[in-house]
């Protein structure tokens, strides 16, 4: 069964737990058991990471990029200045769709820039937990045509 | 069956037709069929319209947003200027996504501003034409807790 | 009866069914209506107009200005942009006054500026539908000795 | 009978004696008669005060306001600094009507930002010393229902 | 007899009756009649075209460019916004010649960036009427060898 | 008895008195009796000043410094522009801590620079009354070893 | 005992070992002791944490905040970049005092600005090792009435 | 005998007796005895002002300048936020001279930028005490041919 | 017969030998004898000047301004930084046409601003050594009436 | 044997395995053994390190620096926003050297600035693994006099 | 006797031959011609230079400087760009007074920055030919206690 | 033998005569002489050029770089600005290694940009005299796989 990655940036294992106003109240286990299982029911297997580490980041990128398809990334606040984050996604040159939970274009001014989304194939914002199932189908629908 | 809008901007109707090594081969006409059938599916009648013309943009918008679920907006250029589009979308208060073909960030300087993002939903980026299926799955699968 | 114009730009048309907590809750033909018995009380005729084109708005301008007294402009969003409604004002030496319903300096950052400003007699901002019954009193009151 | 305040900031009481191309030839003096009666008759006592310095504006705003109805302030160059007149303003609450005589927006970059608007309800540019009846008439006619 | 395409925008039309000052007095009728008989001279049919419209002027780009030579194109005041124009131009891929009656670098900031230019074979800004027939020639006389 | 210098600025004398749900309710009349008591008890006498006058704050500056040990200076508005009450602190010599009540950093983006910080000795921001308590145990517990 | 937080980012365990004309030659273990002999003496048990990792940092915050009162922080250089740590701070919901050895304002640029400060109760700069101790005073004195 | 202006801002009331090192230890009142002895020299009598009130200032530029032939003006630290003290020196149309002690462009950047310059003759920056004799012989030299 | 001037800058020597794939493959030699004879054709003799030196470009307009009729100016890098040529076609002023082979506004940032361009009657970019004789032109059918 | 260190920053271990168009194929244990058997031919020991955590990289500096007599760092994309990274190195004061492997100053904007350069000796950048050649060359023949 | 070096940058040979609004109609020899006789009644000898190259300028300062007291320049426009002759002042460690004929800060915006000032005694701008004039008394009555 | 060019710009023949606390104190011959021996052992002839003139290093660039197998440039302040030097060597398509004596990242901002950088193989900065060795060992042991 073909791999995915799902990566999750700093305090996004929070969720659930903290902010419920701004997240919602599904923690990121609940979100990750459905993804696993939403993968599955389209024939990938999701290998899935979150740390609030950037080295541990890029570390568990380079590690799996080469037999993976490909890689749904949620930097969280990494998104906006991680260059190093960046470069491991270009040199590992793997098909990335970039997540963020909330639409990051009605946050502070900071939050509107992403150093990551020029080595990506697309952008994904505001769609809540969602999102990642979008990104899951773009990978299973598109996979064969890449 | 409910209503969704979508809405196209300037030079949209060229797709297929001009720089198939950007946007791909597919007409907007082709795109319309897909959409359609894929709504129909969804249980959604879909409302299309494309026009080259702000203010006719903004026309639909204000005439058809009370009959509708949700919106699914690809302003073209106007995106990075058409403030009026935005004031469309703010005072109907229908739900909208904002959908570009390509990776907007990836792109000039100028396309990494979108000044319709802060009003919408969210934000999809560089999916091609399979941006807007994912869009459409967003209002029907999310359509019923909102 | 001398005349004198009043344009507003887009969305305009929406006063009074959307957003009242922002525009209250009279509607545009209110607005219009006590308007023109106000300017029949100070010996005006009113020619009025609303677009969401900024194209229509500059051949409203082109053609009624030179039989004109006076426009009274609220160029909604495109106070923010459109150089070429500036250029119409500009190009018809209409004396101008610019009204905003809200308080322009008060909401987000790109509407602090105003590119039609430069080629106005004055602008009002803030006030809401009584900036026009404003504006009107300015061209009666100060008609003769301009 | 209610009190408004008239606050005239510095150089304002050069009016009518020097740049009358700028300003004309009408003394402040002159302004303030005509204010006045003009207020009389809309029943309304006005409190008139100039000063070229800022405590001294920001002194009388202090004191006066807990008496009065609203306040026409013309901050001159403070209009473009003082943010501590801006804070007088705010931490008395009172109902703030900020005048230019000239079109601020015509003239040096520097004047083209205010830091006493976003605390005011309304602003009034190019209208020479008919905005500041302007202003008299709009507490006068909107004074029952704020 | 192949075929160019004149492209004038907004306010473009009152050429020669208003502020000849800046413009000179020759209108845009007198100007198209010059311009249809040197190029038919020079062996070329020339479809004029003026909108105080983008999206007309898109709609024209859109329909004549795929049976033109090449396109001169005076957007007036869309040359400093309009990206949706620049992308037409992009889009059916016609040389296009930017022409400006007056020197833009010498006048108003905003008018100094075109976002037109950088996707036209070249500008010319500062020649008034002449300008056009500049452009003319260019496409006469280089046709061949492009 | 050594004496310590408390300074407050533009609009601080309306402490307790407007914007309680900012500033909470306590009057500086309040907050400068607990300082003076407190001082007294850590052997220190205060002169303390208020003034909405820039002018008038520097000229105690300057009187008051030569006797002093300290200033604890709270500038109010003045923070983001007095560069003469800078030029002040700098020329007396006097050990200077900048307290402001709120946290400026959390406000609007003008008070984010204090353009009195780079010649003070530090810097209190967001605590209240208490902070005025902090400076001075800095100024008693610090005292013999500067 | 009610427990505090104190958190020193990257590099502060060099504290008194290098640059002790910039930090003094007080090492971070005096400190540390200093401070939690305060801590006692006023009825809270102080957590010390020092790490010169991001993510390290953030680990801590995110298992020690709960059962915590609050946290002092002194991020060191993250305090300029790190929207992780900000983030950190946020999501955990916890009375936080920023701290800074020297004026921050009094050194290069790029320390001007904190994107930490935002989320915090306060920030103290420029006090030394006795900031410390004034913020763990302001919790004590403070931390019943918040 | 004509009359000659000589107003000095905040803080130059000290000195020589404050940062000899930048500024010497020449007082004040030592500048204006051998001034106003160099000015009875060459035929003017000087009217000298110190004041740290922008307020003051403006009120003496406007009471003196109309019996005055020009005006030595060095603002201090008003040079470069007091558009209050530019447009007293611009309404009362005398011929100015803007004087600084030290070269203002080799301090810190908020130095480097008068906003006084625009409205005075000229500019005298780091000459010390001597740039006043400059600026007086100036006068003197120029007086008969303005 | 009249003179025009034709200025070429650095490295425009270099035409036809370096880069041809930008430039093309004639040579500066060949350009020059081509438009010698066009000048001649209409009436024109050309005084032909290049350099890589700044100072030897305004020696020679200074020198043989005053006997033209115009200049024809490419001035190459020194477009972008050369105040000191700006002066001095301002100072002998002289009608100039500022030209570029290639379009500026296709290149790199530092390319789009000429500060050179403010002093030109007009100028064309990006029709390679047509260019030139479309300026040529220009001098040649507008040269009586101006 | 004295010791100099080699730190490579973030995705430098993938060197030679990806993106070789840019990096060449030489890998990065390649470079290390090449770099120790140079580094042992003069007379030096090389303490050798990558990581892609910015903690590690501090741990690794302030351990070994005390021991080293110099730092050879490729701090890759920390170059550009680790000032973390650029404390450490100030903070153990070592003789640095900035080596990048492409020319830095041609690739995106946001490559051009590195915030570790001021605390350096001086920069290499642009000659690959030979880059690291020259760095140690520097110190092996400048060791003596420094 | 004494030398004093006098320098003046491009165009400047044109003075009293072009623009005489501006600049009078006195040429740079009848200023040459006062100057020298003013600088022999004071002691010195005057060494006068003017170029059009800012290379011949540097050229000059570096042979000069070493024999000369002082150095009296007006860089034209190199003022507003050349580091270069900005570095040979700073070099030749000559002191050196900058002199403009006009107030550069009533001129265009890229004229109120002077690259050179930071390593000059002192500037005077606005004053004409006597500016130089009143450099050579500075130097004649300062000379003595530098 | 091969040829290699070393161009030095403006004021660095003043290398060791002047600021010998930044540069040291080994004049430019000195540094020529010592680099031609090195050269010579390493089989290359160098031809080695000092300009303060702009113009006259882009001759010297132009003439030699065909016959030359790399420049070591160090253009001094032109690097800051010299956009024409850029093209120079960008025409002439000579490998180029940019080189400064001091780090340029460690001075005044305007030192930070080099417009030269994009156009050269590498740059070196901070390595005094050693540098141009460095560039020219690179030049040897990297020759033959260009």
């Amino acid at each position: 069964m073909p791999k995915l990655l799902v990566v999750n940036g700093p305090n996004l294992n929070l969720l659930g737990k903290r902010e419920p106003e701004v997240y919602g109240n599904q923690t990121l286990d609940n979100l990750n058991d459905t993804l696993k299982k939403l993968a599955s029911d389209l024939g990938y297997e999701l290998i899935i990471f979150q740390s609030n580490s950037e080295g541990a980041i890029i570390d568990f990128i380079q590690k799996e990029a080469p037999d993976a398809k490909g890689l749904i990334l949620n930097p969280g606040a990494f998104t906006h200045y991680s260059y190093a984050i960046r470069d491991a996604v270009k040199s590992v040159a793997i098909e990335t769709i970039e997540v963020h939970l909330s639409n990051i274009y009605t946050r502070e001014e900071f939050r509107h820039k992403s150093v990551v989304a020029p080595v990506c194939r697309g952008q994904l914002s505001g769609f809540g937990f969602y999102g990642y199932a979008m990104a899951l189908s773009y990978f299973a629908d598109t996979g064969n045509n890449e």
